[in-house]
């Protein structure tokens, strides 16, 4: 089913409308690319509205967020739900600033989510007002493994249900939920943690999976994690001993830009529950 | 000719002004380096006076155009004229936005560029103010082909007469025209258009290779263009099975990094209407 | 000394706060990750007291200076002084524009910061107030070389005190100085100016070895400078003859991953004068 959801993103390669941060943007604009989706970044609340009506879906990003932007996002948000555009948003770094964390929930508040993509830490932020983030990486005592799996999937589809949208919590296992059902991603490999702005790459490509099938979010959202995993386990394979966190950024992008909706079809490993 | 032009640049190693955007600037900065200019970028109306007075060109670049940055862009485009230094606009993403389009213009109006580098889409919106471009990259219904060439060398033409200003059309064949001579360029390859940002980077290259020309700015836009495009060529003849358009980025700025005078005079493949 | 000083950043991993240009972010980024320590960058006033007071140290670059970033700086410097984080200052571009070198001194004057990191250009506006600086490369007449190694030695030591701050004038050779003592430390490679933001990186790094050894900030500084050289001899080790300064950008990231406390401690070439 991952197969021909990647299949639709190719055949459509749809405009993704990124309102994100300056640290990871080219990243993410190369991985679209990579994916077959064409990326356009615009911030100002002069042009956000136009810029999001050309697109075919919004993904919003607060990795740098300052003042500035936030008026742009909530335009830009509510014009993308005026015109049933599927809605990302990656709360990067929530918990670690009051004001990011509220940010964060004000957003959810205002404007109806299709997806949210974060790790554990931001997600719980969100969820629970918490302040416990190590900046924008997940606490080390807080992530999903097999021991927690089952509580962190109940959680995660009580949170979906609360928001009314399809929850991704990613790490080491994912999990990609809706209020009924949870999908558990166990693609990736741990070296993607080594290279900055991976989760911002990830949520770009969920928005670009999701406007290419905008009636099927929650499958969408799970096959574009599984796909970054398994560019990720391709990188890693393809790594000489000099490559570092560098080469192997590249190599992740590189290997998206060469799977194949077949690729992805058979290398996916995942479970519903 | 192209040769000599080019190892003027290298002699000259000229300091490059750049008003950019944030997705796509470490790029332009290392490419500039590649070719042998050097790089800065400075925005705040504090000091783009200054900054573009030590500089030997000016490149503005409306990528994520913000309000705040035109004041900037009228200051550095003043002086910079006043010093007759070169001047490039990249107007990306004009068409996508009215503001965008009309801001383009307005810098156009205000400001006298020695150059206009655009896709098609984004040039014919200077142009005729329409507003149907695709994002950052041109429609697909409106390319420059050998089936409308001698069309789109009549419109170059005309605009640059309009303008006042060297017109570089750039595509699958690029154009750099001024309001009598056009240069056909066809070095290149398809898969630039696969990386972020090869736009934006041959425009900051023009300033450079205008910044060490200045009397032949049509000439050296059109040196520029085919020496990004042989960059273009040599990178796709290195890829290996496994790289993408990731790897591809770094192998376009590797080519120029190394690319001689005498390999640009070699491989420039052009013909002048 | 220096391999137990990199081997306490690698136990450590510690979380630094970066207000830091749009340019470089991603590279300065993936360097922290690369040695083992972790970024954040945040930028808005409202956010920036919170965001210093979870990280381990706090890095200021004015590589894009914008009015509205001066706030920031000014409040998470105050922050960071009084929970006694490291505090790096790297003044990109200091004698470039009139109003860049004065913010660079107001904020030496209103913080605490424990080095200074810049070419000897930077480091001489700020000193001297001059403005002759080549944008944000250091000068072709004013170089730290053999011949004037002992008067610069004698600059940075008098700065240094006049401060009360490290001050790390780094080039072909480095100087690392505080009033008393001088490292001098002669690892890196030419190349490495080829890389657009080689020194932003390095004042990332140097804020991560600091945190990690925040008693021993004349030693850590030390330390970090010649683990950053180190990286790109290794790297201009690895160079095929394609590669030009987009792979010298990865490969120096990639060695800084690999490298370990042995090989630093190894590799390092310094004497202390």
């Amino acid at each position: 089913m991952f197969g021909s959801i990647f299949k639709n993103l190719r055949e459509k390669a749809p405009l993704i409308h990124n309102i994100t941060n300056f640290v990871t943007a080219n990243d993410c604009a190369n991985i679209l690319i990579a994916a077959g989706a064409s990326p356009i970044m615009a911030n100002d609340p002069e042009e956000v509205f136009e810029i999001t009506s050309i697109c075919a879906a919004l993904n919003i990003n607060i990795g740098t967020l300052n003042k500035n932007l936030i008026p742009s996002m909530l335009i830009a948000g509510r014009r993308a739900n005026e015109l049933n555009h599927p809605l990302v948003l990656d709360p990067v770094g929530a918990g670690a600033s009051e004001w990011r964390t509220k940010t964060a929930i004000r957003l959810l508040e205002e404007i109806p989510f299709s997806l949210i993509r974060g790790n554990i830490s931001e997600i719980k932020a969100i969820a629970l007002g918490s302040s416990s983030t190590k900046g924008v990486e997940a606490d080390r005592g807080d992530r999903v493994s097999e021991e927690n799996l089952e509580e962190e999937i109940s959680f995660a589809k009580s949170l979906a249900k609360k928001l009314g949208a399809v929850v991704a919590i990613t790490g080491e296992i994912d999990i990609v939920a809706d209020e009924k059902r949870a999908y558990c991603i166990r693609n990736g490999n741990s070296m993607m943690a080594a290279v900055s702005g991976t989760g911002c790459q990830l949520s770009a490509l969920i928005a670009a999976f999701l406007a290419a099938n905008p009636d099927r979010i929650l499958e969408a959202g799970a096959a574009a994690v599984s796909a970054m995993g398994l560019a990720g386990e391709i990188a890693y394979r393809r790594l000489n001993p000099p490559d570092g966190n560098a080469s192997y950024r590249n190599y992740l992008i590189d290997a998206l830009y060469h799977l194949t909706p077949e690729e992805l079809e058979r290398g996916a490993k995942y479970e519903i529950r």
